[in-house]
């Protein structure tokens, strides 16, 4: 029986596996809802990138965890232990990386418009790097650094015009994204040349994000091109040589069946053959070369477990199975009609002969998704959504003051809760 | 100077107000994102339910606050000082209320599938009504009742076959919902022989639900003839009266100064006037008559508070305005494309020259609206966005750890701090 993710597997007596351990056992033991991860498919998916980087690029190289898909501090002890750097959007997830024991210089921080503690935090603590977001970040940063006496270490994010889906690559004139600086319009220019005039910047290099679950090697190729070609630009017009390339995330990964996303090793090897190539073209020292994955590492080692209340069947209409969990534990399908397969971790090996639209336990008309193939489904069973360990429990909310889930965590066929279950008291918890 | 919410004015420095307090003062005290509600709307707003149900309808009746727009303990305290009941949807809003001293008398507990530990928490803790929304859930509800000796009051959710929005209604042979029992399939009847027949349950009465952002009173006057129909048939086919007549809520509130909701006095009598008519008809004893606004209450009466980081004008294509909030606080926009105002609080006299589009914080390409009309606007500006007391703190997340923004509660001019700013070893609170 073939699965869509490989941290999953039947046992001997046909039910589920994750990571090698009986998911019904676990969801007895932990409760469900539950989130359930496999620890050793994470480090799997760590080492298939620096793998590939390893193998396929000449220069200086990191990976960093996008850690917005899924932030909690063991998973920032798995991914240190693994080599890779820590991607943080926001303070929060700078804050969980340093009190993980993730070193400053290992941590790059991202985000749109950070605030002046987050700033603090992150230059007061010497982290690796800062990714500015534009003139106005980068005026920011000066001032702060400036109050600190330290310098911060930036780079620029830049809006390269190209813009990437599962099934389409767009190269747009002047992209429209609240994110980074677009290179078209000279603004790009522009904020390399402040960054060079502000006092406590080091501008250290430039970086992209083109966007999410890419399956193709080409759109990133496209984009260091077009970074390519500015950084030598800034080399002719500025004198001054960006050291670092960070070409963010967006590899693909395979939510249902018939989707086929090209494997990791394909993806990476060729951006680095692409970034080996343009600097040689270009007659420009190698870069430092960054990737950034997320969902990439996670999203395909997680599962949701849930015990299915009702199953109300509208003769003609549609099945509705009603879950103890909801766009509380995965907004993603309320919020992209996001596509998951589920399953019955109890009799995982029958065949799904049933048409069922999964509703969550809101007050709300909300769904998990609708019209999905399972097996024969009672109120009281155990019911898995599965690749769910990406922007699952980062994106949880307490709707209905609904406390969220556990993160259990698998290594070796051993569970471990890296993130506990909230409780009624701790969603009330901040009342007065 | 008109605003959209009558809690908003201008003070003589010709600020923002909102419950007669500077906006941008108690921006400067609590820091931004804030979350800041008219506690003194909120009561209005109260009143005006409870006025027209206590001017129009001749029986026996309930206005319930409807948590799930906003829970949290000191709103459970107001609403229950203004007279109204407590609809809680989930376990967790069933805990606020009991905490913050709402009677259990006054608890009508809904849901479409709750928990054995709910209904032990509901049924142990004697409260008024139980909104059952099918048949797995009234033997539920009987089995926890026999474990704890008691007998549980409980209504069931109908299905009435109408669906209204804000520009429509629907009447549809089989509703196609998650929620309640259909009518027309025979399954409501069938409901409420099981309900009769289960120990441990005595049924009161029928609920049902039909939209939300209605701003008609018709659809209401429709969902009460299929529903009293119903209760007819109830009594003439089993020789059950049910007492209790619950319409939920769906009262429609202005977001935008060219939506033109009718009063809720004239939504409200028109209801009870048709409950009214067809009790008389049909010879039927005045059922206790409940009615549940959630948005109605709260979604006029507060505001949110941001500082602008960046101004970031692509020419030909768009201004983005980042703020330092997002989907995080707000996720309406990205669920549902909801309409908001915004204004700048300490320009609030000057005209809207601009036309933005606001960019929240988070490391996704997420905005909290398009093509917003405002006063020119610079980085450091103060920032808010009207009529997001629903909805918005209710639907917070951590995403990006993101820590939540306080509730602060103005009443006679003096802010109550309702529930307190999150931090970042709140949110990272629950790490192992």
């Amino acid at each position: 029986m073939e699965f869509v993710s490989d941290c999953l597997g039947l046992n001997e007596r046909d039910r589920l596996t994750i990571g090698g351990a009986d998911v019904a056992e676990l969801a007895r033991e932990f409760g469900t809802p539950l989130y359930l991860m496999d620890e050793d498919a994470v480090r799997r998916n760590c080492r298939a990138f620096t793998g590939a980087m390893s193998a396929s690029y000449p220069g200086k190289w990191a990976v960093a965890y996008a850690n917005k898909a899924l932030s909690c501090k063991h998973l920032v002890r798995v991914t240190r232990e693994e080599g890779l750097y820590a991607n943080a959007a926001g303070g929060g997830e700078v804050y969980t990386a340093l009190k993980a024991g993730m070193p400053p210089e290992k941590i790059i921080f991202h985000g749109n418009n950070k605030t002046g503690e987050e700033l603090r935090l992150a230059i007061g603590s010497g982290i690796l790097r800062i990714v500015a977001d534009g003139p106005e970040e980068l005026r920011n940063i000066s001032r702060i650094a400036a109050e600190t006496g330290r310098t911060a270490s930036v780079s620029i994010r830049l809006s390269p015009g190209i813009e990437a889906h599962t099934y389409e690559v767009l190269q747009t004139g002047k992209l429209d994204s609240k994110f980074g600086v677009p290179i078209e319009t000279g603004a790009a220019m522009e904020a390399v040349r402040l960054a060079l005039s502000l006092d406590g910047i080091d501008l250290y290099g430039v970086h992209c994000h083109i966007g999410s679950q890419i399956f193709e090697p080409e759109p990133f190729a496209m984009a260091v091109d077009v970074m390519a070609a500015f950084m030598v630009k800034v080399r002719d017009e500025l004198s001054h040589t960006l050291k670092e390339l960070n070409l963010g995330g967006g590899y693909g990964i395979r939510y249902t069946s018939d989707q086929r996303p090209r494997g990791i090793r394909e993806s990476v090897s060729a951006t680095a053959e692409a970034v080996r190539a343009a600097a040689e073209k270009h007659n420009f020292p190698l870069p430092e070369l960054v990737i950034e994955p997320g969902r990439g590492i996670v999203a395909g080692a997680g599962i949701t477990v849930y015990t299915v209340g009702g199953v109300k069947e509208i003769p003609g209409v549609r099945t509705y199975v009603s879950v103890d969990g909801g766009m509380t534990d995965n907004p993603r399908y309320v919020l992209y009609g996001a596509q998951y397969e589920i399953t019955l971790p109890e009799r995982a090996a029958e065949a799904k002969t049933q048409i069922v639209t999964l509703a969550g336990r809101c007050c709300e008309n909300e769904l998990l998704g609708k019209d999905m193939p399972v097996q024969p489904v009672r109120a009281g069973d155990l019911l898995a959504v599965l690749c769910t360990g990406a922007y699952n429990y980062s994106m949880a909310s307490n709707y209905n003051r609904v406390p969220r889930p556990p993160v259990v965590m698998v290594s070796g066929g051993k569970p471990f809760v890296a993130v506990r279950r909230e409780t009624w008291e701790d969603v009330a918890g901040l009342d007065n």
